[in-house]
């Protein structure tokens, strides 16, 4: 497929049209922000020292050798470059982040506090400004998803049961979980601006939102409670049932059984219930309650286990399919590539011949908003905006009274 | 410390006043998403089947015996307790999701589709209806994170090295991030009411969080261009130096040098320049490239353990201080849980007394906004609120002209 014009958008699909963002952050946190805007309508300008910020060539590279990384963050953004060593540079960064109009003056950044790029600095320009800055530590210091994720305590509740060392996630969960926070904080304090006509400075700890995740789901204050870290689960889910279980052609399937009908649905189906009767009755236990299936885990999973290895995923998806079960294959990356490629357009992701990279898998993000998803953007050269950005900016100043075609609603 | 009042708060640390959301959905992505909107300052209402739904007694456990996390999740909502199998509790629902004036008109769930909470059933009374609704697969099907996590192909990118098997997240990342677009699409959407009138059906599926973000990082992208999965790669980071190193007293350390200033801090402070310098010029490989220090991670992990390997946590600590390196020890939650409560109050998770729970560790979330963080707020019993809010309703029936006392901005 060829990129749809832009303005072939159903209007509801893009409900933050006239949002104008200035990102100047690298990796991961702030670029999913601002992608996370961008997706949902918001005019937004990426700003990269000359050359780009570390993360310009982070790996998995493309076929033209340009970063895929790269190229997902920041795809439908504008990508300007400045000098950012010198004044001049610092200056116009300024300016970019004050103008845009009633639905500009919007900075996100990762940049740990710099007298140019101060709060107040930016704010005598522009009082309403908004604000959002993600650190590493709630102290300024620096941090970054891995250090924070050692620091959390998680990696040594993660992997296998009988693992002794910790295991990091592969995914930057905490990074991810930071930008959605900043792209909402953006919002709310852009609907606090247009009660009040005030601006917000606000800060996101890299490291406070992983505390207070593990925090809010229990981690923390049951650790605090019991005096003792949680241990890895290996595939199991912590206080109900879920287990990976072997097929017998080599594949595993999670099987996750959370309600007392599901429950049931597994043991009819593998045609365990007298077994799991007569382990109930001697061990004194109730397996209608999950916190007993997860403490019995061991014993479930051995019953189970012969019926999973007796069969294909075929076999096994035939007799599951249909029932309340939650359930699914473990599959590899290049098969689930390979199946949305082949799926073709439609879903959340699909394949697209694109400049430089050939057929590529992409996306706009999860959301369907009226039924539709936004229109595929392609991601910028680095630098592509500079010159258009900076012209629109001096014909701003010449005409001060003019702003530059966005309006806040 | 005791609970605040909460009309103590400084106003821009409730950005969202006025805002009235109802939540029905249980686990972590639709919780999470109400909780990011009440931390912000909005109302928000989660209703329950009567008895609670699945997720009620979820472990772990207060010392009372009453779910952490479900505490956590819930904290500051108000919980009203529905007969969502009688007609009467349906329409009770009904009439409260399109009750809150201006600022109401709210839904966030995951219930499937049923008929009597049909998008255009609710719509007919309140046309610009904010309808966010989470669904397992794109299809509609159900899924929960951690067969949406088997599907995605990440958990065989996850875990050792040499490890066969998947290895599931600890952590509901999918889940997480779900709840974080759900909160972003209600900010989003009452944007776009507060300038069109128009309200806005939002479908986020769980499993197109997951493969959309897959996507935007590179991970499904890579797959198909080289028609192979990436393989777990431990403690590693994919593209770059990122390395857990055990230290003499048995415990790690995680170090992650990412940029060119970082790799040449960590040869300098473990003393192997010249050995690392020798490799290069041996293996035609240029270290200051991330992408080269990635490919010959084993042999750079070999030359630097020496180093770690002969220092306690409290040495290294104390050479690594200072550097521009990022580094931080692998904690457990219990020492993570007990450093935290000896901080006492200040950071975005801090120990409180709370009724039932004893001493516990509580957050508002991660965000200051100018300076402040959100007041503590607590968890509701479960069905607390159901004769307030149910009577408000009736008074807001009898005199359709005053809405609940809440207006939008």
């Amino acid at each position: 497929m060829t990129l749809p014009d832009d303005g072939s958008a159903n209007q509801a699909a893009r409900p933050l049209a006239g949002l104008q963002v200035v990102e100047l952050g690298s990796f991961v946190a702030i670029p999913s922000a601002g992608l996370a805007l961008r997706q949902a309508g918001a005019r937004v300008i990426r700003v990269d020292p000359v050359g780009g910020a570390p993360d310009v060539r982070r790996w998995p590279l493309g076929r033209d050798g340009r970063s895929l990384y790269w190229a997902g963050l920041n795809r439908g953004k504008e990508s300007v470059e400045l000098d950012l060593a010198s004044a001049a540079g610092q200056a116009a960064l300024r300016k970019l982040v004050c103008a845009g109009g009633a639905g500009g003056g919007i900075l996100l950044t990762n940049l740990a506090a710099k007298a140019w790029l101060a709060d107040d600095l930016l704010r005598r320009d522009r009082p309403d400004l908004i604000y959002v800055q993600v650190t590493g530590r709630a102290d300024g210091g620096t941090a970054v998803d891995y250090t924070v994720n050692a620091a959390s305590g998680l990696a040594y509740a993660t992997g296998p049961e009988d693992g002794a060392g910790p295991v990091n996630q592969a995914l930057p969960a905490w990074d991810l979980l930071a930008g959605a926070h900043v792209a909402f904080a953006v919002l709310a304090a852009a609907r606090y601006r247009a009660a009040t006509g005030s601006g917000t400075f606000c800060q996101v700890p890299l490291e406070d939102v992983a505390l207070s995740t593990l925090t809010t789901l229990g981690y923390l204050p049951e650790a605090q409670l019991t005096g003792a870290s949680r241990p890895p689960q290996g595939n199991h889910l912590y206080g109900t049932f879920g287990a990976a279980l072997p097929l017998a052609d080599g594949s595993q399937v999670m099987i996750v059984a959370l309600t007392r009908r599901q429950w049931r649905s597994l043991l009819e189906v593998t045609g365990t219930a007298a077994v799991a009767a007569a382990l109930e009755t001697a061990l004194g236990a109730d397996f209608s309650d999950e916190g007993q299936r997860y403490v019995h885990r061991k014993v479930l999973l051995a019953i189970l286990e012969p019926w999973f290895a007796a069969r294909s995923a075929a076999e096994a998806a035939a007799a599951l399919r249909g029932t309340p079960l939650l359930w699914a294959p473990f599959r590899h990356l290049a098969d689930v590539a390979a199946g949305l490629t082949e799926a073709g357009d439609g879903g959340a992701v699909w394949p697209a011949e694109e400049d430089g990279f050939g057929l590529n898998l992409v996306t706009e993000g999860p959301s369907r908003r009226d039924g539709h998803r936004p229109p595929l953007t392609r991601a910028p050269r680095l630098g592509e905006h500079t010159d258009s950005v900076l012209a629109e900016l001096t014909a701003t100043r010449q005409a001060p009274e003019h702003h530059s075609g966005t309006t806040d609603h």
